[in-house]
């Protein structure tokens, strides 16, 4: 480990160029093009196994190790936001209206570092590591689950991945050894009324009547059918029934997201949402429409990858502070991976270090501290081969 | 005319005794056991033909003209009020909690008068007259349906009756040709919920939640269902789910009135209430139980006689203005006689002369000017003997 | 009047002419500048003192009688609708998208008709005729109010209008001595919550729960605080609050009309709607913009002279039937002539008489029976020297 | 231990009697006087220390160790619940109406079982025994906190409790080392609007409509205001506004529940219904009135006391599963010992062994499997030897 750690301290300089690269060279969803690319040449330069265009823009590179063990992946997302970055670093966007602004810069570049330094240690490895590069994270249905379907985790036995988090504080670690974020689903429900004169209420069916019952009525499914200890939340982000200010609104379509933290509950959710509609047309003999689309799943780590993780960060140079966290509402494609195999998502406190109030994710002017790429690369690279050492 | 006239004035201090009489004994709504035995006495020394008990506690008297005519139906009501009198009157109410609030002591008073003054004109009266002096217009079911059953109308061509109306200015008479009352409905609505811990909701279904819904959609009835220019009133007046405070509630039991000017109306209210609660109840899986008693009817005066009668009044003394009215959302089973023959129900002015703010029907102060009674038994009178000559 | 109806018999097919001409070349509220010029050239080829651009595009042409009298104004609208035309007629609309789908071509027509007639009677006439041209009558805030403030209402003793009913029977005319058509008012209603992120509905404050739940409690105003007697309408007709379908809006926006049949209502409407809103913000301590910009208000006939002008449309040929008729809650700015001098508005039936389902005003396919024009004609012209024959 | 749990083998008969004498003789919460002179008897007859009427029926008796050491709490209620009991023992309620339903019977004889049972090692002892007999922990606001105020905790260094549980299979202990049970609360609401008649509501505030609309805008708290990953109850379990089906009501009353797991969220909980009761009052320009009482407070395990006595556990015999549970939105009142002093309160599992369905607490049918008081008393006591070891 002593070795491992000494060559990812010589290649942290590197690492931050790559990010600073990155971030200076934003992609949005799906249209990763050019950064697919130059992740593909970093690895063939290092003479891995390359795979482009999996499942769209993904990239898997493999490193062989030279002795036999399990295979290992690891997995890094590489897509920006549509935002406008507000920072003044010299490495800045030059995107225009396009922003790494949740630190998938750095996520790949710490996998790439992490790359090199376990390329180094190749003779010495007990088993083979597969680099998941992800396209399309921050874009339902993500990049993961067409990854998955082409075949990027064949052969894989466990997988590990982080995130950089500016508002964690850097040296702590946050993990969690079951659900970690929650599923995000989306649903729309078109409420069909009968629209008419706005001074004859009674020869309509008034949808916006209707649809802003359905919104009232909604709350009642997290506020009474599902279990208290069970997180859930249903929020309806979009309402749409535009009109002339004087003619009943003939229909109006309401779109949103559910949330929560198991199957369960999310299945009760679909369901509730579809009687509480249906009830609310019924009073009015208004008809409906409802489609309830599955996002990503919940991220569910699992225990003993969890807990092997952490037992192995403890002792991971920078890393001052292991905490158990509470779940986020929040959802991440990493769960399609972890229903596959074992494995764990962690967070990696990255808040840079003269920030009192960080700026969130998706902010114009969010930023980390780079040192907790180097921070991320060892546990990762020391996982790996701890992974290894245990299961060969 | 002249001779009715001056008997009535005549009259008028045993009108005005007959009422005092009859105020300082009320009965309550089919209780009304001495009133009516004091009717019928008064009758019987008239000589008319009495019948005692007519659908309950009812009186019916009639008057036999010695010429050829029409029947004319004249009717006064005659119950009182649980309400304890504020009046310092020296013919105040003697039944403790029992007043007569609303006038039905002159309007018998005055039927009482004109019954004595018709007799006096017994031979040159065309056609007959029927008193009927009925029981419990104050309480639904009320007394005119079981009397009209019990044959009050037998034979009876037109009927014409009166209300006294504290608030209306002596001198003056409302009438109406059309809707004057309004219906009176009844509804109990009682939601089947599910019972439980009130800290585990999930497992409920939450009654007070559900009718209290019902409670907030009814408004939409009216406020969208309706035709604006109809007068609708849906009154939810009694919410019992009382328990435990930790306990939710199995059950809920809303009761309320539904007032309307026409059946059309008054059809659909019944019918959208349980398209409401139907709904509602739905969109939590509850179950409901759903009744609605039809109360008084609509009192619809008929065109024509409620413009003959209002031709009558414009000369007799004491009438200084006719005004035709709106209608009012309360309710009066004068209706019931209006459903099975021609005639007209009006408002005579009582408005104590001194009483710049006069105190409203059922109130405990109540009172009304007694010059009201004599203007009433005029028109009515008059009316009567008009109605023969015109038809006769 | 033999003579005046004689004329007008012979006057019958060019009023049908003139009202084809029109109805293909509609021109929209606010653009009806060759319909103007048409009107203008019109009654200058009669004689008639004309003025054009009163208010906007509305003509005021004059004819002086021979002898002295009162000052009757009749009043027309001309402007047409954004609606594509779909009957076959060989006159169909020329002017794509476009359409007189309300009538006002034949009002026009027959104005001009009556000009004719009554200026070959000018001999006679005992006072002078003012014809209003209004422009813009559908888009408020209409040609009335600004045609009255350029002055076309000066010296004006009575107004005569009458509007062509697709739905009325041929040779009926409804008429109402009070109330005819409401106010028509326009309300905008903006929610001031705080948008975030859907999964984190806590640190937001929910702008389309918020909305909905103002658009639920509007209901009450028309269901408890409205006298039920009183006709009201509060109609939400847009709501928008569109957004992607995981960030929680950050503000909505409610857009309505609200109808009445009194200025006391619809005060109360103005008020308690801010009430409601005021309430329903405090309890999610949200913030709101509230407008309520008034429109056309109540149009109120007079009663003496819409009981005159029935009293003359009794005798007209064509007139069949009278019909008093209930209020409707559209509006009209015949309203603001009414507000200002005497006078009254009325319904000719214009029914197609092979039609049993005739197209409402506003469809593409809306069309009238011809023969309307010419009984139109006959009430307004024999009102008009019947009123100067009451009044010189 | 194992002279203790020979002791305790032995004292299983003696316990067992114990338990089914106090089932037979249950008395309700406050009204404990037989059952508090039973235990002190007791104790006095073992030779402890032993205060009577402590805080009110609570009884507290000192079993001092004769070597030095800290001062062990360990603590049992007694106290019955107001249901008629169904079951068929031989020791089933002889106090009609009244029954051990939650088994505090099976708390107490374990309790007692222990004091016998440390009292044979008395000479070992390295420290004091305060054992806790409290009355009242059904109904709020509980024995507890008096007997606190009253001293029952003076000198005491830790405190250890536990409950039986129905409903979790025998020989399995459920544990937490953070909040085990919510907050249960108490908040009272009542609406003032303005009384009327039903028919004419344009007159009155509709009191049932404002709590009505309180009651569905309070889901909302819950649903949109409280952290999703945070449990919150809010339930409104009584609405009383019972009244004449014709007259709208004057005011309403409403009473609920609302439970937490945390203080912040029971603070938010508190203000949040009031906002929410501000605002819909003044949307109808109502006003109200809003107590909210504070009942038991979270039950918050302390984390090194907790696995301290889990770890204890796991050798005792009798226990074969260990899990770490999920918190309940039940209540108890040995929350209040934790808020004075370390300790732990865990769950014992009672499930009748042949039970598949076995009753809930508070059935009429509520039984334990008596084996279980043996294990609680067993790692009762062998947590207070063991902690006294640790800590002296």
């Amino acid at each position: 480990m002593e070795k491992l750690f000494s060559h990812l301290d010589v290649l942290y300089g590197e690492i931050v160029e790559i990010r600073r690269h990155l971030h200076k060279h934003p992609e949005l969803s799906f249209e990763e093009v050019e950064t697919a690319k130059y992740i593909a040449e970093y690895h063939r330069k290092l003479g891995h196994e390359v795979r482009e265009q999996v499942g769209g823009n993904g990239v898997v590179a493999i490193l062989k190790g030279d002795l036999k063990g399990p295979t290992v992946a690891l997995r890094a997302d590489f897509d920006a936001l549509p935002i406008t970055e507000e920072n003044d670093f010299d490495f800045k966007s030059v995107n225009e209206g396009v922003m790494h602004a949740c630190g998938h810069d750095g996520h790949t570049a710490t996998l790439l570092g992490v790359a090199k330094a376990l390329n180094k240690l190749k003779s010495e490895l007990k088993g083979d590591v597969v680099f998941i590069h992800q396209h399309a994270e921050e874009l339902p249905p993500g990049g993961a689950k067409p990854m998955i379907e082409d075949g990027c985790l064949d052969g894989v036995d466990v997988i590990f991945g982080t995130h950089l988090q500016s508002q964690v504080p850097l040296h702590e670690i946050h993990y969690r050894n079951d659900a970690l974020q929650a599923s995000a689903d989306k649903f729309v429900i078109t409420i069909q009324g009968k629209g008419g004169h706005g001074a004859i209420p009674q020869e309509t069916k008034d949808s916006i009547l209707i649809a802003s019952q359905v919104v009232s009525n909604l709350q009642q499914i997290v506020s009474r059918r599902v279990n208290p200890l069970d997180a859930a939340v249903i929020s309806v982000c979009s309402f749409d029934a535009r009109g002339p200010y004087n003619v009943i609104a003939d229909s109006a379509t309401l779109v949103g997201t559910a949330r929560a933290l198991n199957e369960a509950v999310r299945s009760k959710i679909e369901e509730e949402i579809e009687q509480v509609v249906k009830g609310t047309c019924l009073l009015s003999n208004a008809t409906y429409d409802y489609t309830y689309t599955r996002g990503y799943p919940v991220t569910v780590n699992h225990k003993e990858e969890a807990e092997f993780v952490m037992e192995v960060a403890k002792d991971v140079p920078g890393v001052e502070n292991i905490v158990e966290t509470e779940p986020t509402m929040g959802a991440e494609d990493f769960s399609y991976y972890l229903q596959e195999v074992k494995g764990t998502y962690f967070f990696t406190g990255a808040r840079p270090r003269d920030a009192e109030d960080p700026y969130p994710h998706h902010h114009p002017k969010f930023d980390i501290d780079e040192e907790a790429l180097l921070i991320a690369a060892k546990i990762l690279s020391k996982s790996t081969i701890e992974y290894m050492n245990r299961h060969s």
